[in-house]
């Protein structure tokens, strides 16, 4: 299998790059083929703004969706936008690693997900109709392949626990997970998270490398989150509300999980 | 009092510019200085890196909050930084206004975030022990200020309710009201939100003037949200867990509000 990393943190001598040397070296070794996309490294454009769009009409207002969507049709994309859906198309599976900064991922990957998720490719896919509200949330462009979220925090896993102060990693890494992965159309996997990094060892590390080692190999086998599909049958369109009769009386992001 | 508007699009000619501009002048036709940090006209600097140390020796490993720590103790911060973190000292109020994209704000005003809060300003802040787990959380370097979300989105109002299928907007915004916003201090007013953009006329553009006009004139008479203070009683330190006896049965981001 194809496996694209898009890696963001600013020193390579870091846990996180430690992290991603040992990931690249596991799936290699068990067969698979790894390109990484490392966002720091490539110095990568994090502001989507009119640059991104060649040979435009310098005077006329710039519209984030539409002057994506004109670029994305007629091949006037950044040259570095291209290379990165390139990247997409030939991966099976994307990992997306990185250090949790204030409860998100760093703006160098935010840019990276701005800019290669153009109008047509991340999002804007499909036939908008009244039973059919695009290819999104389960379809779209990257139907089929897998994604996985490997993080770091410096917060302890209590912080991050059910009822822990942060909130819980599940709810904070949604709008990561259903809204930037399933979207398009990514199976995703349960998060891989390194919690309380100022107190990590050589002991804890191994322990860090053998629970990631199996959830790795297992990559291809382990269930995905149950995100519903948006246009099976369990929202309403174009309202997009969940039907009442399913997950009866829930709101919030846990009613969104079969 | 003094309001830092803290903006992010790429395009002046645009709802969000002109809703920008709404917000200055009814501040000031109110009374109140205002400064505005419009980040891509700014060329704001998104990527936080080595860059931001002065004086740094080339050959040591980055640490993201040690060397901020080392910079913002020493005097040794980049400009752009200091200049930003200076404006927030003079304000009173802190407004956050940008457009949704893919659920959390743009990569330039992240960038702001993470580079703006250096340890010992954003965090980092206070007294660390068994009963004080830092000046965090109601309190901290931005106590007693006032802060408010101001944003857009392209997808319609059913679609962010409460069993809407991109998640409730308050949970979408936790991350930021919550995480970035209550954790240095700042009590933090409802968000107002502008849906549908795409549907936007004269008509519905002055609804949405004299909506937000009410809550620019109560700004300091509204109620902020009622988030739980960390180190008031409410949470077990320092597994930073909700006791028990609160809000009990619940989890998830609600059970942090009062």
């Amino acid at each position: 299998m194809n496996v694209l990393i898009v890696y963001a943190h600013p020193e390579r001598r870091s846990l996180n790059g430690a992290i991603n040397d040992f990931t690249v070296e596991r799936l290699r070794a068990n067969g698979h083929a790894v390109q990484v996309s490392d966002l720091y490294a490539m110095n990568w454009k994090a502001l989507l703004d009119a640059d991104d769009v060649r040979e435009r009409r310098s005077d006329a207002p710039f519209h984030p969706s539409l002057d994506s969507k004109h670029a994305f049709e007629n091949g006037l994309q950044s040259r570095d936008i291209e290379i990165e859906q390139d990247k997409l198309r030939w991966a099976d599976a994307l990992i997306l690693q990185f250090p949790m900064w204030w409860f998100s991922m760093p703006a160098i990957m935010k840019g990276w997900v701005e800019r290669v998720y153009a109008y047509g490719f991340g999002y804007g896919v499909g036939e908008h109709s009244d039973t059919h509200w695009g290819d999104r949330y389960g379809e779209g462009l990257m139907a089929g392949k897998r994604a996985m979220i490997v993080v770091t925090t410096g917060g302890w896993e209590s912080h991050y626990s059910p009822r822990g102060i942060n909130g819980p990693i599940d709810d904070l890494l949604f709008p990561i997970q259903h809204g930037v992965l399933f979207y398009p159309g990514f199976d995703v996997l349960p998060p891989f998270v390194v919690y309380h990094t100022s107190q990590m060892d050589a002991t804890r590390l191994q322990t860090t490398y053998d629970a990631l080692s199996k959830r790795l190999d297992r990559f291809w086998d382990d269930a995905p989150i149950a995100f519903r599909k948006q246009n099976h049958g369990d929202y309403a369109i174009p309202q997009l509300t969940l039907r009442a009769e399913l997950a009866e009386g829930e709101s919030g992001f846990a009613a969104h999980v079969e």
